[in-house]
């Protein structure tokens, strides 16, 4: 399939983002814009709020985008943050109006001990 | 826009998973499929293992999807899994082959402390 509308937006607005790219990161952005990351129980309200909160992010942090999936309401990406030395798996879910990206939610899932499984046909990897 | 091919998919695949119906749900699974759970580093390979991990896991779990998005090669979905009392956020990617699901690779993003921001436009939820 071509790449969807969505798809693309998602892609330009993390390559703004990579960028430094902070009024082209914007124009991606609905000016009601909510992010919010449930793990923290944090919230971000407002386009300028919220490109503030990006620009002000501390660190020489590079994104590398690994995976966008996309319909016609919403997309989901899967990124990799580095920084420092160190690596981190992102998982946004976007909501849009008209276009513009409406709500964020974003993921932020750490490694943790597997617990013991009742299966026997569990590898490591 | 009507629900796609794959979106019906995953639903139908977390319906047999909550409803214990293993035989339906080994239906979708490609039978080289692989699930891969990034954060523990644990792999399960093929539609036998995989649905024999599912159908041992313990406790009287249920399982509510909140989000499918997909598009004509992926889909990912977010679910709530409660357990004794316990909810869970499950977000899993998925890659088909003619129309079975060939690789799932599956986060639990668990609650953390936030660290401190640079930015002042963060509210609590």
């Amino acid at each position: 399939m071509a790449e969807s509308m969505h798809e693309r937006t998602i892609r330009r607005y993390w390559e703004a983002a990579d960028r430094r790219n902070w009024d082209i990161f914007a124009g991606f952005l609905h000016e009601q814009v909510e992010y919010t990351l449930p793990q923290t129980r944090e919230r971000v309200r407002g386009r300028t709020a919220f490109t503030e909160f990006n620009a002000s992010f501390p660190g020489d942090w590079r994104i590398e985008v690994q995976s966008v999936t996309a319909d016609d309401r919403t997309a989901v990406s899967k990124i990799t943050f580095r920084c420092d030395g160190k690596e981190e798996t992102g998982i946004s879910f976007f909501e849009f109006d008209a276009g513009r990206i409406r709500r964020i939610t974003e993921y932020w899932p750490a490694p943790y001990h597997p617990p013991v499984r009742a299966s026997g046909s569990v590898e490591r990897i």
